[in-house]
């Protein structure tokens, strides 16, 4: 599928009479299951369990002897939070509920006793609470959330982010107060950046992005999402009636050359001949965006992790190539005193202040949104949930003409 | 109808048993639509636009080169809020959207660019958000809610409001929390003053108004609304096995003569000679309160707007007859340095105490609510909602007799 | 019955699939009617009536005279709150309504007169609001929510409360953010406190209670409640591939000798043969907690007051009996500079972070519940409500065997 032709508008409408005015897009309001989120920072999880919510689901993240182990928040007994009890035998892999002690193992979720009904207790063992599989990957905890066996996390995830040998990095995380949808369909190469971002630290004293441009998306080769081509593209246009855009007063300060950033990549550049990454813009099940640069030294990979209907999780990291210990020393400090700042402070900020105030509803689509609707259709109709059965013929998508 | 005779107690209940405990009243919860409402204070809408919520509608408001613009709040496209937008080319009276950059007009609603599009975007002026008519009268916003074509602002307040030239004034502003039929019924002439109010500030040196008196209501000529008319009210009363009211307690401070308000309007008083206000105090459609003096030098107007179920918006203005600047110049001083706190703020706040507590329900009538009862039955009646097609002979009020 | 004999677990479970997860109990999510409640500490009812919920009944409490009054809430004329009203004239025993001055007898709830329309008004007295049997006791305000008439307060209560020359005491009270049940359900002799508490202030320097007892409950002679017997505890039990419980890092520092707290009381105990009180902890209706010890000097009384579905209201007294005022003197020094902090206060707040935390739903009984579920069953089969017409034979509990 490339959606590079446009029928007229609206292309389509989203928005039914129920209760989940996002119904029509095919996507779950709670998330994807059957896929690896990360959840919280790891050096956050120290010697405490923590309760976090993903998809819906309350879930106890703990740690013992260095091991990680995730298990439904909620004790069957009397339904008290595991999460505010402890580990109290250290080594044994177990988290004791706070009310009466049953101990659950954190690998099975088995219970494993009942301490104060003693050792003799009947029937411990046939209880357990739900198990989750859960990983430690660079700096974040992931868990597993759904019906089916956990692939590896290495797996499904771009090189860049498993390969810390090769790459360091730096993440933020921040909670948005608005349903996960709206959080991806800002990131799916949305053509919203060179109007909402253009006065922002970071780009206002460049030229503004190409914008008006046409905008095509493609399966990814190894199944795991569509990546975008964007073409034609405008630095400035006359409205009638109106005026220039970037309107006449906000010119004169945009001195600087245009950096890299933005630019497609192409066949001989090294981000395809070293890492297979063919779209400078990628959108990854069950969420997640991907975004290089030609160079292939730096990548920047930002994950949405649906808390509830209402607000999800945003985690964002930045990877760099390592490139001997003078260049890591450079772009540290770059990431400290200028990227953490202009780009995952301020730039993310003016998103969140649109996203967390949509009115959900009727959408009216536009040639700006054929990123989104790809990504929309996609993963509709590739998420895991379909192959449980009623698998569908799915692939609606074509393989990407050469670009 | 004069409400005069009662035929017994309880004359009438209201409350039914579904969600609305007030839907007997035959008032809608939102209010009236079809009517001009004041929205906010004209000097607060700077170059930012502002989002107003009235009767449960979001819209956004705005400026540019001087004219006010009033849309509806949501954009069709993705559904961010305009009100984060802002006019990007003055003096087109336009408002564009936060997110990609729809450009909206201010005058009609329709989409005139789709910035991030480019100028050859399809389609655009079919699009369009509602366009709200908007005025600015006496230092307040005000906007029309509605299906029909707005009648001339001027033509729906009263004379003192409009004729700035013979008139100046005061404006206070309040958010109150419960539906606005629970604050206008407050302002129905209704028999709480002398006993809310007895210990306030301006009346506590007084003796308490006259209570126990017999209420009329009568439509006024105009068909804006009916006028009230109190009769054979004591300003003090026996009640066996308790005492006197007003207490005991309460008299010996009470020195100073009556001041003129409250009094009754004559045929031959000058507020009915140059003005043609017969009564003290009236209700208008769509909930508002005006209240004179025989002198005709002295109006109070209140508006109730409704912002949702749950809050109202309360503007009520002081209007005083330009006398020459000296007596504008004490007026001024009077009302900063004394009716603007003891009355809008202390006065009022002894009502907005009780009305947002009250707990909505099932209601048992008396004499005393003569005023609101004469207003529902006014207001549900005459409202302009009727006049679409299912007209009602609605004039079940006979024209005043002669007081 | 005596629940000494356990079938397997579960032994039983809770939760159905509609609003109410503790439906299955027969307990009613707001309480039981028809019995005395504490609402509020005596001392903080002055001057100003004082609003409370109760069993989800909006009431005012209000004082004249030193006679304490109560009455339903809402005014039924147009709605306002009692509470913010006040007795206008002393010695009369009435309310009058913050509103229009709608005056009500404390003692009857009769309308006893309308100020605002007069001395005249008709049909006053028809009109009542609910009136509610109150009173003063050890401290309390007590009210009385149901439909029947009232029994003495003093015939509801032990003899310990009541008999206020023989003792003296102190009380303490919270709310807590959780349906009474789940709070009631934690003061049935339920084994949670070796687990929860063992590292409170109080008990940290002692071996930890027994636990894995077995537990029976008896009903009390007087019909009041049941009573619970534990036996066969142990204070420290080894668990396969866990470790000991309590855990031997928490061993080194339990030097202290147990305190009497937890001893089952024998016949000759001074506690049965003065007082009559022959178990440690019973549960009383309507969901009171009553814990004693063999002396028969000291005494905690607990009672569960629900507000709503979500919150209830926990007032606790400590009693000593009257021994001198060197004693008494000691006791209330102890209460200040001990108990009160590390017992009401520290201790409780163990209960309180995990009960106000808890996600109802099904539960999973065992044999540490069987207090609770001795209780559910009790109040379940013995509450007053059933003895309105469908009088169930209820007594299902056989006289308990000689202990």
């Amino acid at each position: 599928m490339a959606v590079e032709q446009f029928p007229g508008e609206p292309i389509s409408q989203t928005g039914r009479a129920d209760d989940d005015p996002y119904a029509g897009t095919g996507l779950p309001a709670l998330g994807f299951r059957n896929y690896w989120y990360p959840v919280m920072a790891a050096w956050r999880l120290g010697r405490k369990p923590k309760a976090v919510k993903v998809l819906g689901e309350d879930i106890v993240v703990f740690r013992d002897k260095g091991k990680l182990y995730a298990l439904a928040e909620r004790c069957p007994h009397r339904g008290a939070r595991l999460s505010q009890g402890k580990c109290l035998y250290p080594g044994s892999g177990t988290i004791s509920c706070p009310y009466h002690g049953w101990t659950f193992s954190g690998e099975t979720g088995a219970c494993v006793a009942k301490l104060m009904e003693g050792p003799e207790a009947s029937a411990a063992r046939e209880i357990a609470v739900k198990s989750y599989p859960v990983r430690e990957l660079r700096g974040a905890v992931w868990v597993f959330v759904g019906d089916i066996e956990a692939p590896r996390l290495e797996d499904e995830v771009p090189e860049v982010l498993s390969a810390t040998e090769d790459w360091h990095g730096f993440a933020t995380w921040r909670t948005y107060r608005c349903n996960w949808r709206i959080m991806k369909d800002n990131l799916c190469h949305d053509m919203h950046a060179p109007f909402v971002h253009r006065n922002s630290p970071e780009l206002m004293f460049q030229p503004v992005f190409p914008f008006a441009s046409r905008l095509a998306a493609f399966p990814l080769e190894d199944d795991s999402g569509i990546g975008y081509v964007s073409k034609d593209g405008v630095p400035s246009a006359d409205y009638p009636g109106l005026g220039t855009f970037p309107p006449k007063q906000e010119t004169w300060y945009r001195f600087l050359k245009p950096t890299g950033r933005g630019k497609e990549i192409k066949a001989e550049d090294r981000a395809v001949v070293r890492y297979g990454v063919k779209y400078r813009q990628s959108s990854l099940m069950p969420g997640a965006t991907f975004i290089g640069r030609p160079s292939g030294d730096y990548f920047v990979l930002r994950w949405v992790t649906p808390i509830d209907a209402d607000s999800n999780f945003y985690y964002s990291w930045s990877l760099f190539r390592r490139q001997g210990w003078w260049r890591t020393l450079k772009q540290r400090l770059f990431w400290v005193c200028w990227l953490s700042w202009a780009h995952d402070w301020l730039f993310s900020d003016q998103d969140k202040r649109i996203l967390e105030k949509v009115i959900p509803g009727k959408e009216l689509h536009s040639r700006t949104d054929a990123g989104m609707i790809a990504w929309r259709r996609y993963a509709a109709d590739h998420a895991r949930r379909r192959a449980e059965g009623d698998a569908k013929p799915a692939e609606t998508l074509r393989p990407p003409a050469a670009e």
